[in-house]
C-alpha cells in the first residue's frame, strides 16, 4: 500500500518510519531534495500545487496525507478528488483560518478567547473595548511558532501592531490567564472508531514549544476527550488531531487544532503503546487502531537551533534521540529527545539534564 | 556517519530503522534489488565477496557490520585492512565452524553438550560411544534455522545420516535432555562498555524459532551474563551478540552464538528501554550504550511462510507488527509481532491470541 504525504520534513519522516514496519510505501511531495523523509520515501519534487506532480501523486498512493496546514486548497480539492485525502478538505478549510476555526469552535459550544475579526485599523481600535487588554493580534493566515503574532499591551501599542501585520486580514484575541497549556492527541479511524491520548502539558517559550510532557490521569482527560471527540465527529475527521487548550482554573478554553501528527505528541513513539504516527496511518487505512496508554512517564524536549553532540544525549539514561536531517539553523526545530522511564524519580532527573543540555545549546 | 551492511535482509531493515533517527545513512551489499533493507538504504547490488562492491563499501562506510555469520572470509578480510568491520572477523571465524566454536567454548570452561569432530561414516562410529545416543549430525559451515541438520536415535541410523551429509565436514553432538532453550543477547562497545538483555526463553518448531519470551529476573541471568562476558572478551567483540543456551536442572550448557543482532532478542523492540538494533549501532559506533531493562512483559511470535491479514494482527490489543516485505514461501520468517504489556493476564491473553493467529498461517 503506498501512502502520499504533502510535505518531507520531520513530521513525513517519522510517519514513514512508523509506516515501513508495516509493510507500507510512502511518495511524499517537497520542494526540497534535503526533506528529512527523501531516504525513506519516492519523493516528487517540486511546488505542492504543481499539477503534474499532484497528478502522479493521485496516480500512485491509494490514500494522500500532509504534514502541515497550509496545503493549498487547489490541491487538497484535486486530490480529493481523484484519489482520497485525509484529513478531510474540510479540517484544513477551517484549520487554515484563525477567524473560521475559532468560529467553528463557538458553533460547537467550544469554549474561546474572546476574538474579533480585524482588517483595519480602525476595525482594530472598535474590537479593543469589547477584547481588552492585553491582547493578541495574529495573522488569519499561514502563522506557525509564533509567527505573524504581535502582543499589544495598551491602546498606544494599536497603531504599530496593525503596521506590523502588514494588511494582512487578521483576529484579535484577549490574552487568556491560563495556568497551563496542554493538548489533546486524537485518532479517528474511516469507520468511525476513536481512541485518545493521555494530555500532553505543554511548555513554549518564544512561542515554540520546548517540552512536552505526558500525564497520565489528568482529572481534565474526560473534559478534553469531550471537546476534542466533538470537533472531530463535526468534521468527519479521519486521521491523527492534536486539539491545544489553556488549563484556566480547571476549565478547558481552546487555543488552535491541527489537522496532523503534532510536536506535542512526539513523546508517543515510545511513552504510548502505539505512537500518533503508527495510530495515524491506522486510522487513514482503516486498520484497527492501537492502544494508546502510556509506557511509564514520559516527556519530549524540542532541540532548536542546534543539536548538542550526539554522545551528550545518548549519554543520558533513558532518553531517545529523534534527529530530523536538518541543518543547524536559528530558531529550526532541527530534532527532539523524549526520556521515557517507569520511575519516576530517575524520569525526573534524566528529563531536567536533558532539558538543561537542550537549553545550553539552543538558538532560538 | 555512514554504516555498511553487509546482506539487505530483515536484520539489516530493523538496523536502518534504528539508525535513521540517529542520523546514520546505510548502505547495503545485497545479490537481490528485493532485499528488505534496499528502500532504506543505498543498495550495492551482488555478490558478497565482489571486490568492485566492496571497494565501493570501504570507500563510504566508516564501519560496515552484517546480518548474518556466512560472510565470505575474504570479504571480511578486504573490509578489516580498508575500512572497520564489527564484530570482528575473529567472531567470524569461530561462528562460521561448529567445531571450532564449540572448541573455542571449551577453551573458555563454557560448559557444551558432548561432541566430536566427523570427516567420514568410519570416523562417525568411532566417536559414537562416548557421545552416546541420541545424538545430533550437524554439518560444520553453512546451517542455519534446522538445515544441515541429521537426528540420530540409534547405531543403526549412522550410515543413512551419514549419506545425508552429503560428506560434508560435520560434528557429532550428544543430545542435551533440557528444560529451557534460552539466550542472551548482550552487547560491547567499541570502549569495552557492555549491557546485557533479560534473558529471552525461546520455543523451537522444525529447528525454526517461534516465540521468543523476554524474561525478567531470571535465576539464570547472572550466569547467562558472566558466560556471554567471557565470550566478548575471549573475541574482542564489538557489537550486539546472541549466545544461546540450554537450561539443564538449573545449569546453562552453551549451544551456539551468533555475532549479530538475532531473532530471539526482537521483542527488543517494544520490551526493553534500548532495542538490541540501536545499541549494535551504538556500539559499534562507540557512542555510549542504552538501558536495557525490560519494559513491561513482551514476547515475540515469528510469522512463518506466510503472514497474516494485516488487520487480523493488528486488532490484538498490545501486538506490534514488523513485517520484512519477503514474498511468502514455505518455512520462509516473513514477518513477526511483538506483544508488549505492563499487565501480565492483558499480556498472556494478547500472547495467545497472537499465536493462535500465526499458527492458523504457519507454512513450515
Amino acid at each position: 500500500m503506498t501512502v502520499g504525504i504533502l510535505g518531507g520534513g520531520q513530521l513525513a519522516r517519522m510517519i514513514a518510519l512508523a509506516g515501513i514496519p508495516l509493510g507500507q510505501e510512502f511518495v511524499v511531495l517537497d520542494p526540497s531534495a534535503e526533506a528529512g523523509a527523501v531516504r525513506l520515501s519516492h519523493l516528487l519534487q517540486g511546488a505542492y500545487d504543481d499539477p503534474a506532480l499532484l497528478k502522479k501523486m493521485a496516480q500512485q498512493a491509494a490514500v494522500v496525507t500532509y504534514e502541515f496546514e497550509n496545503v493549498p486548497a487547489t490541491a487538497a480539492k484535486y486530490l480529493t478528488e481523484h484519489t482520497t485525502i485525509y484529513p478531510p478538505a474540510k479540517a484544513l478549510q477551517i484549520a487554515q483560518d484563525r477567524l473560521v476555526e475559532k468560529q467553528h469552535f463557538q458553533s460547537l459550544g467550544i469554549q474561546t478567547a474572546p476574538f474579533a475579526a480585524v482588517d483595519n485599523l480602525d476595525g482594530l481600535k472598535q474590537a479593543m473595548p469589547s477584547i481588552g487588554y492585553p491582547a493578541i493580534l495574529k495573522s488569519r493566515c499561514m502563522g506557525y511558532d509564533g509567527k505573524g503574532q504581535v502582543a499589544i499591551k495598551s491602546a498606544e501599542e494599536l497603531t504599530d501592531a496593525w503596521h506590523k501585520m502588514q494588511d494582512a486580514p487578521s483576529i484579535v484575541e484577549g490574552f487568556i490567564p491560563f495556568q497551563r497549556e496542554v493538548s489533546i492527541i486524537a485518532v479517528r479511524r474511516v469507520n468511525g472508531d476513536t481512541v485518545f491520548y493521555p494530555l500532553s502539558e505543554n511548555t513554549h517559550k518564544g512561542g515554540i514549544l520546548r517540552i512536552a510532557r505526558c500525564i497520565s490521569n489528568d482529572p481534565l482527560q474526560t473534559a478534553a476527550e469531550n471537546t476534542v471527540l466533538k470537533l472531530m465527529e463535526s468534521l468527519d475527521y479521519v486521521g491523527t488531531i492534536a486539539l491545544e487548550l489553556f488549563d484556566v482554573d480547571g476549565q478547558l478554553i481552546a487555543n488552535e487544532f491541527a489537522p496532523r501528527v503534532h510536536n506535542s505528541g512526539h513523546w508517543s513513539i515510545e511513552g504510548s503503546e502505539t505512537s500518533q504516527f503508527e495510530n495515524h496511518l491506522r486510522a487513514i487505512l482503516d486498520l484497527p487502531l492501537g492502544t494508546t496508554q502510556s509506557v511509564g512517564f514520559s516527556a519530549m524536549v524540542n532541540f532548536i537551533g542546534n543539536v548538542p553532540p550526539e554522545a551528550s544525549v545518548l549519554a543520558i539514561p533513558h532518553v531517545h534521540l529523534q534527529l530530523y536531517d536538518k541543518s543547524p539553523r536559528k530558531g529550526r526545530k532541527v530534532a527532539h529527545a523524549t526520556v521515557r522511564c517507569d520511575d519516576e524519580q530517575r524520569f525526573n532527573d534524566a528529563l531536567t539534564t536533558l532539558h538543561e543540555l537542550a537549553t545550553q545549546f539552543d538558538d532560538s
